[in-house]
């Protein structure tokens, strides 16, 4: 599969990021994350980095999870539609 | 909303995490944190603290995202079958 690298800013320092997602994907996701750090230290101005960026993951975690919940709950209601599993 | 508050240890640091759910399901975003960055830090072994929670942050988002596409094209096939907007 072909790898697509860019290379940006998070919260101040420089990343590479590779993936298999057009660049333009790569940089949004670099962009939300750089966002909710900057949302996180703005209610947590003494949070040091290190401790700033392991919350923005816990954060992005957590959405995952609630969205995860909410997919699989639209999946069953799908099944239920077609009558057999999908 | 009654808020539910958790110490917990990630990457060997200890971090309070408050949210709306049960404690347990706070206690397993931090362990799926946790484990991700154990993940990343075999892979990297030269990255800092500080850069590997940036990059567990953006593997998370990566993840959220492509989580969405799937779930909004899930919607769109219910309603569908629906035939209406869900």
């Amino acid at each position: 599969m072909k790898k697509t690298r860019i290379t940006t800013t998070i919260y101040g320092r420089d990343y590479t990021i590779i993936g298999s997602e057009p660049a333009e994907h790569l940089r949004h996701v670099a962009h939300l994350v750089d966002t909710k750090m900057h949302e996180i230290s703005a209610q947590n101005r003494a949070l040091d980095s290190g401790r700033l960026a392991v919350l923005t993951a816990v954060n992005a975690t957590h959405d995952y999870l609630l969205l995860e919940e909410k997919y699989n709950a639209l999946k069953d209601e799908l099944a239920r539609y077609k009558g057999r599993d999908v």
